[in-house]
Formats: structure tokens, sequence, C-alpha cells
């Protein structure tokens, strides 16, 4: 069954904004066993609305239109279908009571543009009635047609909750069985990756991508088959023999991140972590914080931007500083021991390092970067040197430094 | 001049990848004055790609296409473009020559898949013959086709320096003089912005765009004319008039960033800024120390994600938090009072909050939040209440806790 997607608004084809809004449709289609025929991204012109939606209509077996459904004036999108498939807008009256009942709360004005939102094509059907962006479905030449917000959150909300499980009832035998995993790997360069896969000799029906989304390197498995069992042990025996070559180098699978996996481990070992951030400027312990619960095992840290705060805060000898360094082996790791010690936690992470563009020296160069670990038993210092601009090496630094605690955790566990 | 843009990969079209050159491409091409017909995804597939092109050949005046032009199985660009504008692929001996050249270096294997990369489409003028990524540019029913690679920093270069000075000189006068101007606007609703906006009346000819990007809103204003001096007049008075209604509630134009701002403030006031987060969890740091010489006006923070930390490191009687609670006004107040005293600082800012999605309670449910400034001469406390998930309650209230910082500035300045 192929679907194609459709994007609209000026501010994605004046590149102002980045389309995000597609993928993530292409994704979770793909991954339900869909074809994607094309994703279009058009601007908010009802004559090229229309065109395209009529396009579409001529090659796809499904839509997806995201965008111009909003309440200003250049939102044009319903009226570019009533036009075009020639369906006269009407108001759902169910959208417009709740617009009406959320007026009444909070202004006495009569009219407002929000009724706008009630205005659909005829034989619209809304997705969600409750909500005022309530996107809606078209059956149109015997062809489901999804219109939903550009507002990446609700859509994607709309996407998942109604649009699939309504698609996969609209043409079972359409879909192909899909098995998919992605292979998050780090710290090993693509074409090591590669040669390692090729040394595997997969089967032909395995599909394999590589992808470097810095400072990873993706492996895609996918494998599409309508025959249910046979997909099903070709997938789970090929994701165990790149399991086995890639080894540790594989931190984690599909949308695990590199500090939720660190936090499970955390979690796991009942140990908590402290972080004394320099370069990273408080990437680590923002990246750490993003997941829910993790107060378990995180009990903070200290971006000791100036060196002052390195002393003030962390305990690290004014004087050393000014002898070796702030950026150097031996600040690093009494960065890690001072915010261990002065919180009380199990591990300390230090990162110091010159993440530029200015700050470099010939001994000291941009992408110099200490890291440290201190525990109860011992402490040790990783010296690295990255390439990238300043953005890069700031996200190399942090992720580097959430890895070396997760294979000090890893081997903790198997000693 | 209308131009589409092609964006080919499997990776693309099923998800895994975010598609970002085509929305670099737009960008560039838009500010240069061309117009963006469409943007348009598909998979390497050779019959939907020839269809594409055909189609694209229909309707715009020139056309860019990125991707499919590497070495692998799975590059099918040029193959499908030979076919659907029947143009038999030739060997360029320019590329061809550099490619042997290279591989006589490392390899003495006489044939190379890297030789696939010299095949292209007959009457193909490569752009750049020196690189082996050499892109091209084929003249079909007179209008201009570009063939770009798929890798984005391959793809941006040729576009820069090989695609828009040839596009410049294909029809001048088909480029129009584009004035443009994005207006970041925070804590003022869309609606709001918009009825100002209404308020202006203005010229039919300025175009003006609202969108969301969460927690901000963007309001874009372009004038496009082909007569110079008056675009230009309209360009600036509409600017005006836009600064007017909407005042402080602007923070910033076109890229620059809430905490850009607000570091150019602290650099002109020659203030020093230290930050205590809880529930932002670093994220105020970290998007600070984003920017280079953040080190002037920064001197660092502290992550008091447990309690123990508010204590130990900021000198937040512990009885206060019993008492009152981690999320109270007192103890925001005695976090930013703390991280500006112990660290030397002139200004203190302190986030406390409840970001969810456990944590909540009756009297402070999930998303209140409260942002303490502290200066030499006062203190005061905000209290929010923000709705959204823990990623958008993060993030809103690091944003909120920076505008409070500006708009401090911004005062200070004044009286």
């Amino acid at each position: 069954m192929k679907i194609e997607i459709i994007a609209i608004g000026d501010e994605l084809t004046s590149g102002r904004i980045q389309n995000t809004t597609s993928s993530f449709a292409a994704r979770h289609l793909y991954d339900a066993g869909y074809d994607i025929y094309a994703m279009n991204t058009i601007g908010d012109t009802p004559a090229v609305i229309g065109d395209a939606l009529k396009q579409a209509l001529t090659r796809a077996d499904a839509i997806v239109v995201t965008g111009g459904l909003g309440t200003t004036d250049d939102d044009l999108t319903n009226e570019a279908v009533s036009k075009a498939l020639n369906r006269p807008t009407m108001p759902n009256l169910e959208i417009l009571a709740n617009i009406r009942t959320h007026l009444d709360e909070i202004t006495t004005s009569p009219v407002s543009s929000l009724e706008k939102l009630a205005w659909l094509p005829s034989g619209a059907e809304a997705l969600n009635p409750q909500s005022r962006m309530a996107g809606y479905q078209l059956i149109h030449d015997d062809k489901p047609i999804f219109f939903l917000p550009g507002i990446p959150s609700q859509m994607q909300r709309l996407l998942i909750e109604e649009v699939l499980p309504k698609l996969s009832t609209w043409h079972e035998h359409h879909q192909l069985t899909t098995y998919h995993r992605i292979f998050r790997i780090f710290n090993l360069p693509e074409t090591e990756v590669n040669r390692r896969i090729a040394t595997l000799d997969l089967n032909h029906d395995v599909h394999i991508g590589y992808y470097p989304v810095f400072p990873e390197v993706h492996l895609s498995l996918t494998v599409r088959n309508q025959k249910n069992n046979n997909a099903k042990r070709l997938f789970k025996s090929s994701c165990k023999a790149i399991n086995t070559v890639l080894g540790d180098s594989i931190y984690g699978c599909d949308r695990e991140s590199m500090e939720k996996i660190v936090g499970k481990l955390l979690k796991k070992s009942k140990l908590q972590l402290a972080v004394a951030e320099s370069c990273t400027g408080g990437l680590i312990c923002r990246r750490i914080t993003n997941t829910p619960g993790s107060s378990d095992y995180l009990l903070g840290g200290v971006v000791s931007y100036a060196n002052s705060m390195k002393s003030e805060f962390l305990g690290v000898d004014r004087e050393l500083i000014e002898g070796k360094g702030a950026v150097s082996r031996e600040v690093a790791e009494e960065m890690a021991v001072g915010i261990r010690t002065k919180s009380g936690a199990d591990i300390g992470l230090a990162v110091t390092g010159i993440a530029g563009p200015g700050g470099g020296t010939k001994l000291k160069p941009v992408g110099t970067v200490y890291i440290a670990i201190a525990t109860r038993e011992e402490n040790w210092v990783t010296k690295f040197h990255f390439d990238g601009d300043r953005g890069q090496i700031r996200e190399i630094s942090a992720q580097s430094g959430l890895d070396l605690v997760r294979k000090y955790l890893l081997q903790r566990a198997i000693s």
C-alpha cells in the first residue's frame, strides 16, 4: 500500500523551518508496513495545494497532509481542499460547540477567528473532535486522506492515535510485516562497521543501511515479508550476528539514547552520579535529566565555567589551575574527585576542554578534552582530541563522557 | 522564477534520516530571490525518479536534485535520469582521470566501483570536476537541472559555490529583490500577535506569516519586488511598525537566539551571571555556553537536582526545604541568592519546578515552576504554571528564566 505525504507551509518552502513532520510520518508509516511513494512539501498556495492533492490521488493509495489548518490568514488548506475536490466547507458542530464553550470562559466577544477551525470540507470526519486542532479524514475516490495540523506535537499525537489505527483497518492485506531495528554505534568508524558487517554475508532479504548521525553511526536492519515466521527468524538471527561482531560499540537500539542507557545501568547497579562540566557547559546534566526519574541516579552537577567556580564549588587547587592550566589531566581529575566527594555521589564525571573557536594553543589545540572519572576505588583520566566546530566538540565530549561511564558500569557488572 | 527541489533516498522516505538538504537549498534559493514551487522527497526507485523529474520540468523553471549519486548499488539517480530524459550515460574524462590518479595511489586493482562516479548522462557538465563528488548540470527543455550529492556538507558547498552563481546568470530579470525578517516573539500568544498586526493595515505587498516554534512565535515579514527602492522603503517602514506594536515581546530577529540576546545585554552592561537549576537540569547553562565567548558573562552554574546539593552547594537551609518544599518561592529565592553570592556573580538566576510526568500534587501540579532572580539590590520570584510534557516544561522554563534576565537588563538600561 503506497502512501504519499504532503506538508504545507510557506515557512517550509522558504527554508525558514525544517520540516520534521514528514519524516516523523514516514518513519511511523514505514515501520507499520506501508511504502512511502513520495513526500511533497509545498507553500500555502491554494492552486498548488489542489494540484498536489489531485496528483497524489492518481498514484497513492492513501494520503497524509500536514499543515495549514490553523486560525491565521495564511492557513489555506481547507479552502484549497474544498475547491480542488469540490467539497464546500461546512461547520463541524461538535468542534464549534467546544470552541464556543472555551470562548465563553475567556471572552464575551461573540465571534472569533478560532471558529475558522470548525469549518471543514463536506464529508470530513474529525479525527479528535474534542480538540480544537481536531484534524480530519476524507474518503475521496475510495482513498483515505488525513489532514493533520502542522505543529509537530499535535500532528504526532493524531498520527499515532488516529491515523495509524484507521489505516490498519483500511486494507489489512496490503500491509507488509516489517521487522526493523536501528543499532546505535559510538566510537567505531563507519568503514570499520561496514567491514565487520560484510564478514557476516547476510541473507539478501536482509536490508542493511548505514547512516552517520553525528557523533554516532546508525546501522539499520530491515526484513520485510508477508510470510511471517520466516522473516521473524531471519530478523532475529541477523540481530544476533550483528551484536556479536560489533559488541559493546553498540550502545543501544532504536530510540534508546546514550543517556537513557547510562541511566538504566546506574539504576541497576544502585549507584549515583554527579557531574562537573567545563567545556560541555551543562550539556551532560541536561541530557541525563531529559529522562523522567533521573533524580534516582543523578544528584546533579556543577558547571564550572569560570576558574573561580572550579575552586569555590569543586575545591580544585587554585595553584594547580595556574600551574597546569584549566584544561589539564590534573584539573580534570580534581574536578571529578571534587564533585564526587562534595555531592556524596558514587561516581564523579568531569569534562574540561577547549571547544573553540578561540582558546587553542600549539600544545593544546581546539578540540583537546580531558575526561575524568572518580569512583570510591580509583580515578582515571582520558585525553581526547576531537575534530569539528564548537557545537560538535561539545556534543562529542558529552557523548564520550557518558560512554566512559557506560563502559565502566559494564566492566563493573561482569567483573 | 520557480524552482523545484527533489531529494532522493530510501533513507529519507522511510523516515530514518531527516532530510536537511532540501530546506538548506530552499532557504538559500528563497533568500536569493527565487520562488520554491515544491520540495519533493522520493525513494531510490528509477521510475519514480524519472516521473518526478519529468513532472518538475512541466511546472518549474529550474530544478535542484540531491542524492543518489554515490558509488553503492542503491545510488540510481544517473540511471534514472538517463532513461527518463533519453540521455545515455558517458564517462566524464576529467572526473575519470582524477579517480584513476587517486586509485593509483591506493590500489593496484584496475577497475573500481569509484569509476561509477564518472559516468554521467550525456550533456552533463560537471559542477566541480576536480572533486569525485562533482555534481553536474544538465540543460533540458531549455531549463537548468542541477544534480548534487546527498551528503549535506558536499551538497551545501556545491549549492553555494556553483548552483547559485550559475542560476543568477541564467535569467537575471527573473530574480526578485527580497527583503525578509523573522521577528522572534516570546510570551505573547499567537492570536494576540495576529490581532496587533491586523491593526497596522499593512500594504498588500507586505507578506506576513505566523509560525509557532515552541515555545516561541515567529512572525515573518517579506517584501519581494523588482522595483528596488520602493520595496526597501516598504520593508523598513513595516519593520518599524511591527516593532512598535509588539515592543519588548520581540526578543530578537532572524537567527538570534534568546541566549545570544541575553549574552549581548550582559556584555553591554558588564554584568556576570550564574545559574542554579533544578528542573531545567543544566539546560540554561548549556544554552548560554553554546555561544563562543560566553565565559565573559557566565561564571557557571549548579544543577542542584538532589535536595542535598541545594544545601551543600548553594547553602539553602535544609529545614526550609523540608518546611516549604524544594519547589517553593522561598527555596527558589535562596537558590538564586546562594548561587550569586557563592560564585561572586552580579546576577543569580534560579529555577525550581515540577517537570513531570511524576511528582505533581494538588497544590503544586506538574508544570508549577518558580523562577528567582537575585541582584545586588534586590531579589524577586515569579511563579508560573506551564502546560506540556516534560520536555516542553523544561524548555519553556529555561526560556522564561532567560527572558526574565533579558527584561531585567532592558529595564536597568533605561532606568
